[in-house]
């Protein structure tokens, strides 16, 4: 007999699987599996669940299961509109007061896109809403960093990014890398963003409804910034006029993320941007790396 | 703008994410999913997953749902294997003092078993060490109940169920459904049971090993015990010489439902129950049922 603990019984329930583990081979993950035993029973014994509603939770969880495919993974779309994913961010990137925050850096990152001049042009169908985004790469004495590779990536004003409408946008539509001199400064050309759902087809779409949950993200840009010497930031910037601003589904709005989209429609303005709309969006944004040995 | 609490932050993730469901349909869904969130919450603040990690996890669980199909249940195995099951079983089967308590009833119970006589044998096919079993079936006052009927099922001494083994056993092989008389007692004969493994070849029987543990059940018979005016019983009686009584991979294992094994070479009795075998067992084991209204 290989009895140690007593049997299991509804009050110690969790303490019997956890002394089940005593032999398990890698120390890490047997704090880890204790700990989601101990939430998992303490979560039961709160809720209660008939059978029935077991029953329905293993139904959901086989449901997010077999929507998982190359294409499509539901369980983090599950652990991003739960929080978790945002939370798991927070725990990961937590920097020195006044560095930039992290974000989630989301499903639509791209390798490769094509490195630009300061300036550029990175919508290359010309569609929607003209946009100038600029501002520094700064320290967090507020010194600029020269040679920061700043990979920005964008859904157009529709709400798709290029790889979910292949054929339609062109390659790298909305993506570019640029770098900065010795000014620390950026600037680029786009379009403004609109907010756009997360896949809500699925079972996580199904229980959003349920729980009265909108499936949008509120407008936004994306930013991966790395510098030598300087921990990687990976990050959005929001426009905080966007309906959903208060409400973005995967819970990656930070307050010290929110930009300013401001209308121009200066002549002169318009013409030294070389654009033919009545009018464009300028948003001026200032990034804070911190060191390596910070994080 | 639909903001009413603060953007999300480590601090107050799950309060953020919880909030948001204040528009929930179901309000039972919405107390379920916010005892979810903030275990599932508290659970991530305590392990503070690096994103590796985190990607596991979520490896892990798209595994679980892809090995899920009509024939396989990974993600009821999982609940097995973590005590929740179990849980779930206690928590909807609390009983007065001195009625017999209920365990899980496994994937393998099938309706519409033949009904016998009592001291019918369910072993169809003779294969196995044979085994008598009998008892009573009492209320809580020790008065025995009329009318009861007794389902129960085994494994073979392979550790197979009929359904895990069609055309090598017969249909129906250990399995068959009693009706008490006036005296509420039973007897039947059967084989006696030995351990077997749940379904391993899966994502979780692979976590099992990394955690040391085993998959193997002790040796047991499963009965589902119903009559007018009673709580229903589903439970086993267990074999407490079983090298894994005390290491249930399910946790199935309670104290009250340990049987005795006899062993009988009598040669008198050998004859009286018609058996050519040099030996039988012997187990008697008394049910005792909680009115209905104890529910």
């Amino acid at each position: 007999m290989t009895e140690r603990l007593a049997y299991f019984t509804e009050e110690n329930s969790a303490e019997a699987v956890i002394d089940r583990m005593r032999d398990a081979k890698n120390p890490r993950l047997r704090a880890v599996m204790e700990v989601v035993i101990r939430k998992l029973h303490e979560a039961v014994k709160e809720i209660e669940p008939t059978r029935e509603e077991w029953l329905e939770a293993i139904r959901f969880l086989t449901d997010v299961g077999h929507k998982c495919d190359d294409w499509r993974q539901e369980f983090v779309l599950m652990s991003d509109t739960w929080g978790v994913s945002m939370l798991v961010d927070a725990i990961n990137s937590r920097r020195p007061t006044g560095a930039s925050e992290n974000t989630v850096i989301g499903p639509f990152h791209v390798e490769g896109a094509p490195e630009y001049e300061m300036g550029a042009n990175i919508c290359l169908d010309g569609k929607g809403e003209p946009m100038v985004v600029h501002g520094r790469i700064l320290d967090v004495d507020g010194n600029p960093v020269e040679g920061a590779k700043i990979d920005v990536w964008q859904a157009n004003d529709e709400g798709f990014y290029d790889v979910q409408q292949k054929g339609y946008q062109p390659d790298f539509n909305l993506r570019g890398v640029f770098r900065t001199g010795e000014d620390g400064g950026y600037w680029f050309k786009g379009v403004r963003p609109k907010f756009y759902p997360v896949p809500d087809d699925g079972p996580i779409g199904a229980l959003l409804v349920e729980l009265g949950r909108h499936p949008y993200r509120p407008a936004h840009l994306h930013y991966i910034i790395s510098a030598d010497g300087y921990d990687e930031l990976t990050t959005h910037i929001f426009d905080p006029d966007d309906p959903y601003i208060g409400s973005d589904a995967v819970f990656g709005v930070k307050e010290s993320l929110l930009a300013t989209f401001n209308k121009v429609d200066d002549l002169a303005r318009l013409d030294e941007m070389g654009f033919g709309a009545p009018f464009f969006w300028d948003v001026e944004f200032d990034f804070v790396l911190a060191s390596a040995a910070a994080g």
